[in-house]
């Protein structure tokens, strides 16, 4: 019942021996959402911060925007037949006013009515549930500001030193200064838990500010990112291809790879400033390009 | 339409200076699975070995047990409102005789009738629904063919070495024999299009194999494993609680942390062999731990 981590026995196999020791596991437990009573959705996570779990996926779904539309959030009792709670299943009182989604949600998300399957679908849906627009936001972030994050964000993981099994999230100001962390062994939800936090809190949108997860970034994570209208998403890992899609028809700036001083900018490059000045980046490619190997200062269509 | 990585301009900053290159990025676009015309599930996986991803889905939520269970697989044409097949839709025939499910899959699959929603619950789930033991499977691997996995998998990566952003799953003899490799954005449909390339071959069920996939070990590759008849599963990071516990309960035999001749055993280490012997590794372990931190030669309820 939330806990984040457990001990168990393990068989450690190294170069000089072997050995049981205790290790430390990540906890993984399944949590199903429901609305106004109705199943919804589940997710298996790391159980902590559910409430904000809840909420953050509802608003990444589109299903609320912002903290009115949520009337009550609460663990359900009796979800045993004993009647015991086991804390793993949440309910989420909608404001009447919400309308209730009528089917999956994930298929209702990803599907519109005639145009079948495809990524362009996915980002139209996007663009046509979003509530909030990025694309004018006035965040400028220095490089150095963006260097010193992925270091920030480890220092700030407590949990990931003991287990090394847990994905983190943070908020992030302008200035660097982090505004909230989560983890969970699934990288969506500790992003959930970040934006239902926001929520939660009444800071939506959240203008102004970076979102920095541990891993790659997806379609899923930038749309959670416009969702909740965080200007910048920045990724230790890789983009897919339909994140950055995503990023360029939103107006997201898009960071990848950030690994200390490097990092690779896919989208909205001039929310990037360069080191030292306050100049735009993306305006120094000219000079500082000298290898020939520029394809372009503006995006393919 | 097929393609799994593609190209674009990226705005590269590293210390030195600031260019525009050409990067190529790993491609996501959803695909739908339908069953008998029926949209089952969606999921965001990179193009490439569909039918073995729609397979391998089916076969790890217990749809399907075998090849013979599915008669036929497909692209639907006339996705589009104009007619166009935008190939990311695949319907699954299956044989009359196999009953289809009647509800959304993944709540179906994690929920029994009274239980509520729990870890307990989704292990029961599986043994129920599994089709194959893997507890008595006769499988013994020198920890020195595991140490070579790694290197193996990601020799075999071509992909990866240029988006960086590709989870990698390959199935191995115990020799460690590479069998068939997949990729893709999500590492669940990694899992998914080797087993469904399996199944579809007509291999099930996987006796004596090792499934190695590239990141971390969730309950749900776990499951996915099982219901493959996969009996050991090792991973290059760390495993979840649900993960261990499942295996646990399973038989299967859980590595973790697997990098070169470092690795820790969860469950099921009887499998794995000393270097240069015969003798089983968990045998040694009196002699080799002198450090008194020796928890328990058993694992714990």
């Amino acid at each position: 019942m939330g806990r984040v981590s457990v001990r168990r026995p393990v068989l450690r196999v190294r170069e000089g021996g072997v050995s049981y020791r205790p290790d430390t596991l990540a906890v993984e437990e399944p949590m199903e959402i429901r609305l106004d009573g109705r199943p919804l959705s589940i997710t298996m996570r790391t159980p902590g911060d559910d409430f904000d779990l809840a909420a953050g996926f509802l608003l990444g779904e589109g299903v609320v925007r912002d903290s009115e539309d949520i009337r009550s959030i609460r663990y359900c009792a009796g979800a045993l037949a004993d009647g015991t709670n086991t804390y793993n299943v949440v309910d989420v009182g909608l404001d009447p006013a919400v309308p209730a989604p009528d089917v999956s949600l994930e298929r209702s998300f990803y599907t519109t009515s005639s145009c079948g399957m495809c990524g362009k679908a996915s980002l139209d849906a996007v663009r046509t549930t979003a509530t909030w627009s990025v694309r004018e936001d006035p965040l400028r972030v220095g490089v150095e500001v963006l260097a010193a994050l992925p270091e920030r964000l480890r220092a700030a993981q407590r949990v990931f030193d003991r287990t090394g099994g847990l994905h983190a999230a943070g908020l992030f100001s302008a200035e660097g200064e982090l505004l909230v962390l989560r983890e969970d062994v699934g990288r969506h939800n500790a992003v959930d838990k970040v934006v239902g936090h926001a929520l939660r809190s009444g800071w939506l949108p959240l203008r102004g500010t970076v979102l920095m997860v541990s891993g790659r970034a997806s379609f899923e994570l930038v749309q959670k990112a416009v969702m909740a209208g965080i200007p910048m998403l920045a990724a230790v890992s890789a983009p897919s291809s339909l994140a950055v899609d995503l990023a360029e028809e939103s107006g997201l700036s898009l960071v990848g790879f950030l690994r200390g001083a490097s990092m690779n900018v896919y989208t909205g490059a001039p929310r990037v400033l360069a080191p030292g000045e306050d100049g735009v980046l993306a305006g120094t490619v000219g000079e500082a390009d000298a290898d020939g190997d520029t394809v372009s200062g503006h995006r393919a269509g």
